[in-house]
C-alpha cells in the first residue's frame, strides 16, 4: 500500500470517528486525510479537520454551515453542508473510507465510496441491514474492499483467514447479553433509560447501547453477517458470552474453531481495518487472558425491522415508550409492513429508503397503541 | 495437490498413527500409502499395511522381523526390520510423512523425510527438543514443509494465518494443568502410576500422559514452539486452561488475539496436517461452545532435559521412583550435565544422540540418590 494512505472519515465526530482519529494521530506520516464529515457539530468537526489536516469538511445539517465556515476561517480547508456534500466527501479520491455515519443516512455516501472502488471500513449497520444485497453487489462490481468494523464481524473476518470458505461449517457471533441478561422478566418491564444506557462491557453510542440491551443489536448483526460473508442463515449462530472477550468464532469442517479475542476496545477492530492487510500498534489495553439463535432474512423485512427499531429506541430514550415496548413496536411494524407494500428486497438505494420511510411512518402510527399497552 | 496424495506413517501403530489411519480410511481414494512402520508390534503393523494397501512395512526391532514376514505372506507388501530400514521407509517418495515415532529414535528417520523435501507432519517432540535448530535448518534448506501435529502447536500454526510474523506480539500455549492441578503439595508426593496415567481431558500414550502430570510436557512444548515458529523465549507464554478447549493463542501487535479451539481429539490437528492447505471432514466431536511461564532455551540443555525426563518417567512408571522424583531427577541431571561435557547445541544427529546418551547415563547414575530422597 502506497504511503501516505489517503483516508476519509464519514461520521468523524461520533464514537467510531473519534477512535479512528485517535489512531490516525499515532502515526500522522502514514495517513493523509482527504475529508471529514459530521452531523451538525461544526465546532468539533472544524477542530478535527484542522488537527488532521483535512482538505474538505462537511456538516450534514445545512443549519450548521455558517458556524463551520467561520470555525474554518483562515484555513485552506474547504467547507460544505447538506446530504449531497456528504456524498461528495465520499466520492473524493481517498484510498480508505471509514463509514461511521449512523442510521439510514449512511447508505448513499457509503455506497458512493464503494462504487468508486475504495476500501470501505464499514461501521454502520444500515448499509447491510437495509440494503445488504444491493450494497455488496455494487461493491463487488466496482472492485471495492469492504472491511467490517463491528467487533463481531471484524473477529469473523480475522478468523476466516485460517481456511477456505468451502471449509466453513458455521460462524458464531458472540453476544454479551446486555445489561439485563440476568434480570427477571418483571424487572425488565420497569427498565429505565439510564439503566439501558449502561452497557456492562462496551462504551458505545446511545443507539447501539439500547440495541444491545434489547438484543436487537445481535439480530441486526446476524443480518449483516449474512451479507458480508455470503453465508446462509443456517451457517450463522449466536452465543451469549457476557465477558465480551471472544468476539466471534468460525467453525471449520474438520472441527477446528478459530476465534478472535480482545479487550472490548473499538480501536482494535478499527486499527485492523485501517492497517489491513498488515497490523499496527494500538493503545488498546492488552487482553488479560487469565480472566478468561437463528434468524431468517429476506425481502423487505430487515429494512423494516431496522427502521422500526430506530423509531422504538428513539421513543424509549425520549421517555415515551417503555423498554418492553421496543420489541413490541418492532414486531407490530414488521407484521403490518406488508399491508403497506413493503415486501420485496430493495433493488436500489431509492427503494431501500422508500421502505425505510414507509416503516418509520408505520411505526409512528402504531406507537400510541403500543405505548399504551402494559407489557 | 495431486491426487492421490502418497503418505507414509512412521509410528503407525501408536496413538497418533492409529488416529491417522482412521482418517485415511475415511477417504481411501484420496491417499496412497507408501510405507508404515512400528516399533515391534508385527501383527498390528501387518494388519494395518494390508488394510491401507501399503507397499512397505518395517518393524524397528529386528526380533519382530520373522513374525512380520509371515504375517505379510501372500501379499505384495515388502517387509523389513531395523533402524536403517525405518530410515529407508522415510526416504521412500511419499508426499506426506507422519512422524509419530516416540523418543529420540524418531530423529534420524524424520530428518531423512525432511531432507528429501517432504511435507512432514511432526508428532514427535524429540526432533525439536533434542535437535531443533539442526532439524529446522535442514528442513528449510531442503524445501520441506513442517506441519505441527501437537494440538497446541497446530493451534498456533492455524492462528498464525491471521497475520504476518512481524506483527506477532507473543504466542500462548495452553496447559490443562494435568490431573494434579488442584492437589495439595503433600498429596502430590504420594501420587501413584495409575493416578498419573489418568489425564483429565486427553487420551494419549503413557509417556506424554505422565509428562502432562508433571507439567514437563509444557516445558518441552515451549522448546518446540521456539524452534517451529522461530520466536524468542520472551514471545512464548503458557496459560493454564483446565478444559483443554482453547489449544493455543497468538497475540498480535494491535491487541487482537487469534485462538484455535476444538474438542480434545487428536484427529482434528492430524486432519489439519493431512488435508493442509485445505480442510477435510473428521469424525471428531463438535465443540460444544456453551461450556466454554516463561523458559529459556539453548545449548545442550533441551536435549539433556528430554533424556533425563524420559528416564525419570520410565522409572516412575516402573515403580522405582516417586512422582516428585521426576522433576528432582531432571533437575539434578541438568545440573550435572555440563561436567560431563554436554554443553553446546548439537550440530548433527550424531551430536544430538551423543548428548542424549550422556544424559541418560547421567540420569541412571543419579537415580539411586534421588529415589532415596524423601520429597
Amino acid at each position: 500500500m502506497p504511503l501516505p494512505r489517503t483516508v476519509t472519515l464519514l461520521g468523524a465526530t461520533g464514537s467510531i470517528g473519534s477512535s479512528t482519529a485517535d489512531l490516525l494521530r499515532r502515526d500522522p506520516a502514514r495517513y493523509a486525510v482527504e475529508a471529514v464529515t459530521a452531523h451538525r457539530d461544526a465546532a468539533a468537526l472544524a477542530r478535527l479537520a484542522r488537527e488532521l489536516g483535512a482538505r474538505f469538511a462537511v456538516v450534514a445539517d445545512p443549519a450548521a454551515y455558517s458556524e463551520l465556515k467561520s470555525e474554518l476561517a483562515g484555513s485552506a480547508i474547504e467547507a460544505a453542508a447538506g446530504a449531497a456534500a456528504i456524498v461528495e466527501a465520499a466520492q473524493r479520491p481517498a484510498d480508505w473510507v471509514m463509514a461511521a455515519i449512523t442510521g439510514a443516512a449512511s447508505l448513499a455516501p457509503t455506497l458512493a465510496a464503494a462504487e468508486r472502488g475504495a476500501t470501505v471500513a464499514l461501521a454502520n449497520k444500515e448499509c447491510l441491514v437495509c440494503a445488504g444485497a444491493l450494497f455488496m453487489r455494487r461493491a463487488a462490481a466496482n472492485g471495492a474492499t469492504v472491511l467490517p468494523v463491528d467487533s463481531e464481524h471484524n473477529a469473523i473476518f480475522q478468523a476466516l483467514s485460517a481456511g477456505r470458505r468451502e471449509d466453513i461449517r458455521r460462524i458464531v457471533l458472540t453476544a454479551s447479553g446486555g445489561p439485563f441478561r440476568t434480570l427477571p422478566a418483571d424487572a425488565i418491564r420497569r427498565v429505565t433509560v439510564e439503566q439501558a444506557l449502561k452497557h456492562p462491557t462496551w462504551s458505545m453510542g446511545p443507539k447501539v447501547t439500547i440495541d444491545s440491551a434489547t438484543l436487537m443489536n445481535k439480530g441486526l448483526e446476524l443480518i449483516e453477517a449474512h451479507h458480508l460473508f455470503a453465508l446462509a442463515p443456517e451457517a450463522l449462530d449466536v452465543l451469549v458470552h457476557p465477558q465480551s472477550i471472544v468476539h466471534g468464532l468460525v467453525e471449520f469442517r474438520d472441527g477446528s474453531v478459530i476465534a478472535q479475542l480482545g479487550s472490548p476496545d473499538m480501536r482494535i477492530p478499527i486499527s485492523h481495518c485501517l492497517a489491513w492487510p498488515v497490523r499496527m500498534g494500538t493503545p488498546a489495553p492488552r487482553l488479560n487472558l487469565t480472566q478468561i439463535a437463528s434468524l431468517s432474512f429476506g425481502g423487505a423485512a430487515p429494512t423494516v425491522l431496522n427502521a422500526a427499531n430506530e423509531v422504538a429506541v428513539h421513543e424509549f430514550v425520549s421517555g415515551r415508550l417503555g423498554f418492553c415496548g421496543i420489541p413490541a413496536l418492532v414486531e407490530a411494524t414488521l407484521a403490518a409492513a406488508p399491508r403497506r407494500g413493503a415486501t420485496g428486497e430493495p433493488g436500489s438505494v431509492e427503494e431501500a429508503l422508500h421502505i425505510d420511510h414507509t416503516a418509520r411512518g408505520l411505526a409512528a402510527d402504531l406507537l400510541p397503541e403500543i405505548a399504551a399497552m402494559a407489557c
